[in-house]
């Protein structure tokens, strides 16, 4: 079976390379609209858009996979810091606490779509301003979502995790593959 | 201060670099001798041995990191498997359950030293006599612990995990960070 990601994160195509899985790229080009509030439906939401999008693109007997990951502190979507004030206002938000990465997942074959979500617990150490202050001067959270990339400077900050792995990185490998067992899917 | 990994792993290494330490490798060349049986105590042994084997080649003011790293299943330590029949059999052990991956740390700097250990629990999905042949013939089981890698096609499988991921790697790099803001060594 074909499987095409919707999606142009060079992590998720790791990830799906990493798990043996063929695929091609094709990235949406819908605009995203958010109607909801909680973190679990915002990424529902989002990963159905992309693989709608895509899904038009292609015959149909393609296995469409649609993503959408957003980090969340206290129920609230932290997204791409807007400067470094606000990169280490995160930072402080994380700090000596658990929080959320959710990702939606919507999976589109043959007119039958799929939309589900996994979640991951983040706990971070207790960060000091100066930890704060470098981490933000590194330059790596300026572009990610909650201000921090679990694979890179920031992981030795991070004290344990709960849930699976690559749902944090962006694509829950485990559960996609789960899924479409239960469909009846065949991705390897 | 100057860090010195007492491990030819490259993986280990690969955690200390996305961490941003700057360090240098050492390997040390002891024979290991196992006196304990539970893993925790077997891991911590194995970390202690190598980190005093590399730190006799060294003056003392740097700080020399020992690890060592099994997989457990109901307490029982999995090594490296001897033939293709083994790998399946501990692939069989490991599906659909939680096991234990140990990490013994050793630090040791300006003669004194300290030991401890981190342990992560790792969930695998019910796999299926094809998924473990094929896992198996797919050639990754052979040179791992345990007869899997998590970085690798065996991600997919694993639907969780609770504790510090890089600790299955083989490295607990905030354990090893938080242990070093205890002590006072500044590795950063």
């Amino acid at each position: 079976m074909k499987v095409v990601l919707a999606s142009a994160s060079p992590r998720r195509s790791m990830i799906l390379e990493q798990a043996g899985i063929a695929f091609e790229v094709c990235v949406s080009e819908v605009e995203e609209k958010i109607t909801q509030s909680a973190p679990e439906l915002v990424v529902e939401e989002l990963s159905a858009q992309k693989a709608e999008d895509v899904a038009k693109k292609y015959t149909g007997d393609e296995l469409i996979i649609g993503a959408d990951t957003v980090v969340a502190a206290r129920g609230r979507i932290l997204g791409k810091p807007k400067d470094e004030t606000d990169a280490a206002f995160m930072l402080r938000e994380l700090s000596g606490a658990v929080h959320q990465v959710y990702t939606g997942v919507t999976l589109i074959r043959s007119g039958r779509k799929v939309t589900f979500h996994a979640v991951t617990d983040v706990s971070v150490c207790r960060l000091t301003e100066k930890e704060i202050r470098d981490y933000v001067n590194s330059g790596e959270p300026m572009d990610k979502a909650g201000a921090y990339a679990i694979q890179g400077l920031f992981g030795k900050y991070i004290t344990g995790i709960n849930g699976e792995y690559n749902n944090v990185v962006g694509l829950p490998i485990a559960a996609i593959y789960a899924k479409c067992r239960e469909l009846g899917y065949e991705i390897m």
